[in-house]
């Protein structure tokens, strides 16, 4: 199909055609033929200059109307948006949820904001690399800002978030015990605490809490880590895109944004490596189907010895 | 060291010494060298009867609490538990955030309660090989019933629900729109869901929504499927139990049970071949830390191409 060949899907990028930016996603998701060539071919100076912002928390955090704020915000300072959206639905619904959720309806007809979601359950691994090639997609094809939005408290969605230049955990008051479980791996991966939800009792409590455990990150850059939203009302949106773009600066000026990209890449490549060896390997489980080693340690080894690596 | 021998172990299982079992999960969970040894001397009759739970639902749902309660009705019939409890917080936390849940403390000198804790963070796969054999170790001690919990919503997290012969779902009012995004992957996952909280505004409503997703499975096997609980006050919890005994003896005559240990076993096995290649791709990526590919998929098979299977 001359097209939807890599060349015209290329030059429709390049020119925001929100059609071919939709098939060349889908087109590497899928990882058809065309795929590696539409990658070499995008443009490597956009893709170097967007910013990549990851989007976590738990589930009721509000993270979807912070999102949708964001966009609005920074629709208002003229950039171009990408959200890539990973939704922890079964692919039975497919890319609808995100579509569905009410208060991404206002961003729909904007032709700046370029929205995909993919599907985390019962998709065998590969998630990482799908995400990152969108991302790549979305920047060549004039994205400023790209939001990946995660539930995040699993691996799989914490590998993802190494995709991001910059990571935002959001929080809400009212999780208890399972805060305190979180903590340890908020600093480890958190750029960036938001508080929302901040009119709710024990939304100040959360917030010193918080600062505590980023009192050191904010002294190295100087820069406002722990912040308060009101998503749902845009109240404190601007100042936190405000941080955002300081702590952008920061990160460009001492390499740090360069050594994030680098791991990304190694993230990705891993990511790519498990997708290409698990049918393989899924497929000698199959043939093994009645297994006469009950110890999977074992039966991997073997497994892995008598599976040919090209 | 003799004392710590595999087969002063194996007897230390047996005899249902705490110093024991704690041990042997810690030579398996760190793969040392007495690993297989230890899963072989298992005994495969306990490891066959034993019934494992799956509990998962997202942060706040009250998981811990529900656990808790499991727990004490669970003792009150006399039954002994093991509880591997999957936490998503750092590594540098250790295992001791559940130990510090003020519910579980009642447990803490029960020797009929066994509880492990294992970290998801900051580990590089391995979590379902990990909790497999943590699993077999807790049945080989006489553990007639195992609880595995975790924050579920991420795709590590549902691999180890996999491990369980019945999943539990537990939800509690007020997580929005997340509910709906979750809603299929309910399905595919859970065998049960628990609506905790019942005395929350909204519990009526989040009850009858998830009664109409489940109304097929509970039709093929004539066992109620959702179920309301005020974990707190130890309410629902008799009846949650006696249905997930009249579920066991549905999966154990029709063969369910036996395929879902299949499966769970295949799990193990894939997660233990990444588990050992692994560190053969990452060493890889290492070497080529200034990559000339900038394409991650197609780096990744010229990485597969350059490390050797054995």
């Amino acid at each position: 199909m001359p097209v939807n060949s890599s060349h015209t899907l290329l030059t429709g990028i390049t020119k925001q055609d929100p059609r071919a930016i939709g098939r060349a996603i889908s087109v590497v998701e899928n990882n058809l033929s065309d795929a590696a060539e539409i990658l070499a071919g995008l443009d490597p100076k956009r893709i170097e200059n967007a910013l990549v912002l990851g989007i976590t928390g738990p589930p009721g955090a509000g993270k979807s109307t912070l999102t949708s704020s964001l966009i609005s915000e920074l629709r208002r300072r003229n950039k171009r948006v990408g959200i890539v959206a990973i939704d922890p639905s079964s692919p039975i619904s497919g890319g609808a949820v995100l579509g569905d959720r009410i208060r991404m309806m206002e961003h729909a007809l904007d032709k700046d904001v370029v929205v995909r979601s993919m599907a985390t359950r019962g998709r065998l691994g590969g998630l990482c690399a799908s995400a990152g090639a969108t991302v790549r997609i979305m920047a060549a094809s004039g994205c400023d800002v790209i939001l990946i939005e995660t539930v995040g408290v699993g691996q799989s969605e914490m590998d993802i978030i190494r995709l991001a230049d910059i990571t935002i955990m959001v929080l809400a008051p009212g999780f208890g015990d399972d805060i305190q479980a979180m903590k340890a791996g908020l600093l480890e991966v958190a750029d960036f605490l938001v508080v929302n939800k901040y009119d709710l009792p024990g939304a100040d409590a959360l917030r010193m809490e918080m600062q505590q455990i980023f009192v050191q990150k904010e002294e190295e850059s100087n820069i406002p880590r722990v912040l308060e939203t009101i998503a749902s009302e845009n109240s404190g949106i601007k100042k936190l895109i405000d941080s955002l773009h300081s702590f952008e600066a920061y990160i460009e000026t001492n390499s740090i944004k360069t050594k994030r990209r680098h791991e990304a890449l190694d993230s990705e490549t891993l990511d790519w490596i498990f997708e290409i060896l698990r049918p393989r390997f899924t497929e000698q489980l199959k043939k093994d189907s009645n297994p006469q080693q009950t110890d999977p340690r074992i039966r991997a080894q073997q497994l892995i010895a008598n599976t040919p690596n090209g």
